[in-house]
């Protein structure tokens, strides 16, 4: 247990009304309080950390130059939020971080009046701030806006839509690009403080238009200028162009600043606050900042489980089975090693996908196209229509983002498109935000759209390769987060029929219709089942679409009751379809489907929420037994 | 009809290779054949047409520099490619454009070979060009690839995510920016010929790195700099911000060029051929150029009925029942009248939306984003946090832009946003990628969501009422393309009761449950049952979310036969709604779902579509009829 006296100044934290008394100093001492106090209970309970690391300081200043909660400020997906929540009344709370009833590993308004905005997917603060700071005009209020955006974020057309419409619409919005690994302006860095200092001048503005006035007359004494140009480093190029793409979307620029230094900040922030329009300000910040294995390790610790507080080495697991995702890029890489045509697709998440393990093996049959996922998917139908099979990795909670761009530009123009969506169902400690829960309904919908589902790690390597040589149209396969059953794994790839699925055990009574990570449990509650005396048959549908519409014709006919069985939402998804299925051909079956609620599911960790939903394997059976009871009791 | 005759040049293109031999004068006439040709077919029988009449030079040019069909043109939104229709085979069919079984008003690519990637929705074509050249490396090839998008798409979040994604690539890609309303740049015009030949100049590139190489130097001889300074014109500057936000994302910038300069984009486009690496060329040009009605009146004729030639007026209808849009604009405006905190939102669609008629009596409380329907959506949320409620007017076939914005950042937070959406169902002559055939099925699955559908006109203006007062959180009204029906409207407005529908007519053995558009097919359907002896009840439900359980329940017992009708994909709506309700209820009345097939529909009128789909009076009767008939034969 971590005890708060060893924290002097963040002791006294409860709000930051308290902090805008304290000079400079006393909050560096708190800066380094709020560092250590992550570094030690983020040790110990998991959690996204280097994020934070890298925006203490930011925070503090944020907090102290602006007047909130009344000042509002929009942080762009929370990783980066948890020096705010320790500042602002959760400090006692952060050792519950991401654990069921805890506090949340993202913003959410429910917790706090100081979390304006939630945010777990990327590039939405700008549009949320903007609209906020559009709302003052008709309250009648003044309360600032701001919001922070990291640079990987900045890539996502949100952003730029948003930044686009604030530059039009002229409302009082401060942007801070938290630019934490440079991928806007690489070696922007060594030249910040010469260039701060010159841009953050009263004088800039109109230094800068004299430079633009005169490339119309630069021919007139152009030599002179040539000479001196000549001897210039060609470096103060780079420098000045994350400024331009700003300047020209209508913002007033500030920038590169050190994020990480405490007094320029807060001068800043101050005196940004008092100005009008839209202004950005560049700062720039090192994830993991302050905490060595951090700084040295970034992706690694950008989400962490448990880990040494001094070597940063996260506490090993008992030998678990490999992840799915290792699974799937493993499986790509084999189809890539014979198959050059085969290309893997990633916004901005390599690790997260598996696909780094394709960068590594193909580096030239990879592409990361940036926090980005519609363009992700039109630029795969753009390769699909040269022949080139593209695999669009991306989670199941981030396609839909893509939704349109499948509709529009994949299935109806029947591209062949591969996309892979891991995290279906519910992922854990990331919570609602992150839960994949509505692709097999939304998906589904989509005309000519094959959705595949594996029940294990074996399955999932086939379906990969299924997918790739499917050929006539989009396709789908969408498995769970984390580690796979450890069943035995063949090298050689096989080829399953489309829209046909499996029998596991016959059954008499009841029959269980179970799609993907739903089999394991259904083949588990299948014993627990048999304990009370029922015997039910199951099936691993494979295909949510197209249905296999032998079994179904099959269970109909062979058992009065069906149970459909899938990490989904109930509304639309595969329980629906069979509903579907069963209404239209007039079959008087009785169905019971099971799977994930028509409301909001909080985070927890898979288990805890697998039990809470009854969709674990003891739930699975509950149900089951009540619905055998209640319709015999009916019937 | 017209006759190809009239036509001398233009009769002798059956494709763009024979375009290649000939000279500027010739290809001169050319344009005006296209021009003249478009007005002659267009104003008999309707079309998309000011922007083709816009981009005849710039699609003569581009398929004379480039070796098309192996180099690839992707037109962003198919508006603008009338003229490559013409020139690419199909000028015998123009005739034909946008009706059933004629040509698509948009690209196609079933339709030619040079029709490489299709597109209804904007912004898209970057992404997707630029996944054709990264194919050229898969490939072995080394086709050209280019852009053409207009200004408008560029404000697409996906055209940035693309053009991103382009200057990391390094990809050879060009891409046309089709400038013709000015938004990105305003008054750019009168500057333009001399920036283009000062920017095309091979010394350009230099020139540009002397300014840029300046800044760091300026102070060592500012005052003579400052002096020269205060004498350019201030027009100057806003010249150079277009090419500043290109060059920022990583492209050449070339431009602006005038676009109705044949002889200058040829040559332009032929040096540009055999450059490499990602390029913008920004064209200016002018919507309806060469057509004096549509020149003096772009808005109204960017897409037309047809109309007088010589006076550009469209042929009057006889006195139709005004638009649903029309009736939103009107109710919107009578509660934004009396309620300074409602705010209508429009993705660059005042005039398709009805939000035209609230920017003129209530500016203030109008906002336009720009094409940026996800911002639409996250803005509106930021708005709502604020208490203040937005009211977003998005087409069906758009909104699916936005449907992770609705999931993540208005229904996990419970926000009070109203979705209005237009053009739900089938559109028409636009065909299947403006279709609205998903929407009932996509909100549906999101927790708390309310979706609502008016039988007419009078329904809509009190739902666009309720929707707006109901506060709770996210709520959707849904409504067809097209003249409504002509009931009697009350000025006053009636709250509905959340999720209660309305019993029209009573009847025996099968009762319809009809949605929105559907209701009054439904009544006409029942006089044609009645003809056949059948008396059939009938349900409007003005609600798909919540569902109205007292009517299913009833129903449910006094009906054996159940039949559902909706202007909406039958997978997953709200014929899946019901089954759902019957099915966990163990309910065993037979349900008929009529809805719209589980494939894409083509293009043709909406009487046309609906006759084809059978859910029209005539064919619901049919169906319903039949539905008895087996049924009773089974029974």
């Amino acid at each position: 247990m971590v005890d708060m006296n060893n924290y002097k100044v963040l002791k006294q934290i409860d709000n930051p009304s308290r902090m805008r008394d304290m000079d400079i100093k006393t909050l560096r001492e708190l800066c380094q309080d709020i560092r250590n106090y992550m570094v030690d209970v983020i040790s110990e309970v998991g959690g996204h950390f280097g994020g934070g690391l890298g925006t203490v300081e930011l925070t503090v200043a944020l907090h102290k130059a602006f007047k909130t909660p009344d000042d509002l400020i929009v942080w762009d997906t929370g990783h980066q939020a948890y020096p705010h929540k320790i500042i602002t009344g959760r400090k006692e709370q952060l050792p519950t971080i991401r654990q069921l009833n805890g506090i949340s590993g993202f913003l959410k308004r429910s917790e706090s009046e100081y979390d304006t905005f939630g945010a777990g997917h990327a590039s939405t603060s700008i549009s949320a701030a903007l609209g906020m700071a559009v709302a003052q005009k008709y309250n009648n209020t003044s309360n600032k806006v701001v919001a922070v955006i990291g640079d990987g974020a900045m890539t996502g057309g949100m952003a730029y839509e948003a930044m686009n419409n604030s530059g039009v619409l002229r409302s009082d919005l401060v942007v801070v690009l938290n630019d934490n690994n440079m991928s806007i302006a690489p070696n922007v860095w060594q030249l910040s403080n010469y260039f701060t200092q010159m841009i953050a001048h009263p004088d800039y503005n109109k230094f800068k238009g004299y430079v633009w006035d005169m490339t119309g007359k630069l021919d007139m004494f152009g030599d002179r200028l040539r000479k001196i140009a000549g001897r210039l480093e060609s470096g103060i190029k780079s420098v000045v162009t994350p400024g331009m793409l700003f300047e020209a979307l209508g913002f007033r620029y500030f920038g590169p600043v050190n994020g990480h230094n405490l007094h320029q900040l807060v001068k800043l922030f101050e005196q940004v606050r008092e100005l009008s329009g839209p202004i950005l300000i560049h700062t720039i910040t090192q994830k993991g900042k302050g905490y060595a294995p951090a700084e040295s390790h970034e992706q690694r610790l950008h989400a962490s489980t448990p880990f040494d507080k001094l070597t940063g080495k996260a506490f090993k697991k008992s030998g678990a089975p490999p992840a799915y995702t290792t699974i799937f890029g493993n499986a790509l890489c084999d189809i890539v090693e014979k198959d050059k045509k085969v290309v893997g697709i990633t916004a901005a998440m390599p690790d997260g996908t598996g696909l780094n393990i394709l960068l590594e093996k193909h580096p030239k049959n990879y592409i990361d196209v940036g926090i980005a996922e519609e363009h992700a998917v039109t630029f795969a139908a753009g390769l699909a229509t040269q022949g080139i099979t593209p695999v669009v990795a991306i989670y199941s909670t981030f396609i839909q983002r893509a939704f349109d761009q499948i509709i529009h530009d994949v299935a109806l123009q029947k591209l062949h498109a591969v996309f892979i969506l891991d995290r279906a169902g519910l992922v854990g400690a990331d919570g609602p935000t992150h839960h994949g829960t509505f692709d097999l309904g939304f998906l589904r919908m989509i005309p000519g759209m094959v959705i595949m589902a594996p029940k294990d790690e074996a399955e999932l390597r086939n379906m990969v390769y299924t997918a790739v040589y499917y050929k006539q149209g989009p396709v789908a396969v969408r498995y769970p987060r984390g580690s796979a059953l450890g069943v035995e794994m063949k090298e050689e790839f096989e080829m399953y029929p489309i829209g046909k699925g499996e029998l596991i055990q016959n059954g008499e009574e009841v029959a269980i219709l179970a799609v993907g990570s739903m089999v394991d449990y259904a083949e588990k509650a299948l014993s627990l089942l048999k304990e009370q005396g029922i015997n039910a048959g199951l099936y691993n549908m494979r295909f949510v679409k197209p249905l296999d519409s032998d079994i179904l014709d099959q269970v109909a006919s062979n058992y009065a009751k069906i149970v459909t069985l899938e990490e989904n939402s109930i509304v639309g998804g595969f329980g629906s379809a069979v509903a579907e299925y069963l209404m239209d051909k007039g079959l008087k079956n009785d169905l019971l489907r099971i799977g994930l609620p028509d409301h909001f599911v909080d985070h927890g960790t898979q288990a805890e929420l697998h039990e809470l939903l009854k969709i674990d394997p003891k739930g699975i059976t509950e149900r089951v037994a009540e619905f055998l009871k209640k319709h015999r009791a009916e019937n």
